[in-house]
């Protein structure tokens, strides 16, 4: 039902495509690093089965492959971004750079952006700080398929945030979550299980409980009302305005901060066709010099980390995991053994690969 | 049951008691006033009614009254303070007025704190930075009374994060929330009705789950273990390790960063008896116009938070609410009417001013 590919084949591949769609040698490579990085993670919903709709986007005209990217307002620690509707991961790289510099010169260093499109993974950019010895924030707002508290219609989206600090002798702590109570990748997955979605997830446009995944897809994409729930679920009770406010939060530093699409705008349906994203993006970078010596830092890290993994366990569960962990792991094993491709997956890339005029090699 | 109380005359009350306690007359009125903000914002739980305990800690040497706050590493947009072991409220002031100095000067300014005391409600400090037209933002770290995702002993915090954005015709976005699935403060609501609480709130040393208030209480003042859910709930169905994550996340910033204590050693009990706290808090400022011209950014917050209200609603709720706007119309109503103080706290305070040989007003 899958095939095994080496993570540098697959690289080469993308690298490859964004090419043939124009787009300049180092920046396709960079594209397919970070498209290859999330497949190398378990995060198959941002990897490289994102590339068809990408390169789809790039053949209409919706994605620039040669994007003009400028800083459009700059401060010691700040910097306005206009993305220049270029590759998402093109953009928040240079974005995220320039958070690090920023850092490097004052300490800290932020960066808003519009006019951008999906950026893949969020633990990218957060975790470029990391060989820098600093904490990385990422943010970015999206297409909207989540319905705010005593709401019944998707207006904002699940809005990502991701964090990665450096530890010394254990693995950084990178956390990296949709705001929503699950991602829409969820949905696909219970899809392809043939299992019901439980209670909590998402609602139909009455704010009844639904449970086929395939439904929930079909809502979200016809825009008809409806929605996967905030983090914290329905209502107040367990929370659900505290998902429903990082979200928004998430698109206010994103979206409002930057002057992108926010809210329910963000990849509009114009007339039925699509138009460009104008995705907003934030990213920061903290210097952890500048707070404390970085070894105390890293002891301090490893300390609350080695607390967690050793405290009292649920019955049943022989684990607590650090965020990133099991990305980590995952990683380790696919760098040796490659990424599996389901079918849906491999078939989707030769139609693009024959669609292009170029060999297809898996 | 209760007696109104007008906050005037609270925060007069709670200043004089500082000023007994050896506090100078400007911290103890900033103290006051941050004390009585909680209050009229609803927040009964982080306002007077804390009064007893930090005057008894005062008293007892736990915390200090003339606190030597210094300022001990420092960059164009970031510092680290010494809180002194001072009072949360007086430490948080300073740390926030600095962060906002400096994003004035560079953009961005990021604060981080070790040897501090409860700050009372987080909403406070986010919100100094609204009259300045910054993104305001404060964090801390807390008791421990969370359990990690598959874990079963509370050894982490409910560590609050605040974010708050002013708007133009709208009021502001403050969003000022426990990362745990409720705040401690809502078993003692849930005390007061005398209702069990809901399932998916708290377990037991085994990992079970609580349903009787008290008895949640009884279990973390004991740190026998059990302890509150992180936001998201039991295990990772419901996203319940985002909630733990986002604590992980604040007390990087807060207690990682800072040097303070963190995880299961703020606030220690060391043979029984108490010790300092060693708070660690975290803050920061964002000066939107060096982002955005900030009428662009006001008006498009507008459109935000009308889009928001404007949505359709679930059946049976007749509002969709932004983060802050409960507690701006309580606050209104409160500075018109009073405050209601419940009949406990009246009688504590009115212990507090024996104690101190003070003129009892209430």
């Amino acid at each position: 039902m899958s095939t095994i590919v080496q993570h540098n084949d697959l690289q080469a591949f993308i690298t490859s495509v964004y090419e043939k769609l124009g787009v300049p040698g180092p920046d396709a490579q960079l594209a397919a690093i970070i498209a290859v990085a999330s497949d190398l993670r378990g995060v198959e919903s941002h990897g490289v089965v994102m590339l068809p709709r990408k390169a789809d986007y790039m053949l209409k005209g919706l994605i620039e492959p040669k994007p003009k990217i400028k800083v459009e307002r700059e401060s010691p620690a700040t910097a306005l971004i206009d993305g220049g509707n270029g590759l998402g991961a093109v953009v928040a790289s240079q974005a995220m750079e320039l958070c690090i510099q920023k850092a490097k010169e004052v300490g800290a260093g932020f960066v808003s952006v519009h006019d951008s499109n999906h950026y893949g993974i969020a633990g990218y950019y957060s975790m470029m700080a990391l060989e820098h010895d600093m904490i990385g924030i990422a943010m970015t707002n999206t297409t909207p398929i989540v319905a705010p508290t005593f709401g019944r219609k998707a207006i904002i989206g699940t809005n990502p945030l991701s964090v990665a600090a450096p530890a010394g002798a254990e693995r950084p702590f990178v956390l990296d979550m949709a705001t929503s109570v699950v991602p829409s990748g969820k949905m696909t997955v219970y899809k392809i299980k043939g299992e019901d979605i439980p209670e909590g997830w998402a609602i139909d446009s009455e704010g009844k409980a639904m449970h086929n995944p395939a439904d929930v897809h079909t809502m979200l994409y016809s825009r008809t009302g409806g929605g996967i729930l905030p983090l914290g679920g329905l209502g107040e009770l367990f929370g659900g305005h505290k998902g429903y406010g990082l979200s928004l939060m998430v698109d206010i530093f994103s979206g409002i901060l930057s002057g992108s699409a926010f809210g329910p705008n963000v990849y509009p349906s114009k007339d039925g066709k699509k138009a460009p994203g104008n995705v907003g993006h934030f990213f920061g970078a903290l210097s952890i010099e500048a707070f404390s010596p970085l070894d105390d830092f890293k002891s301090r890290m490893d300390e609350v980390i080695e607390n967690l993994k050793n405290a009292p366990k649920m019955p049943g569960q022989e684990r607590i995991y650090i965020h990133g962990e099991k990305e980590y792991e995952i990683e380790e094993k696919r760098r040796e053994e490659g990424i599996p491709l389901h079918d849906q997956v491999i078939t989707s890339l030769e139609e693009l690969a024959t669609r292009l005029e170029m060999p297809f090699p898996f």
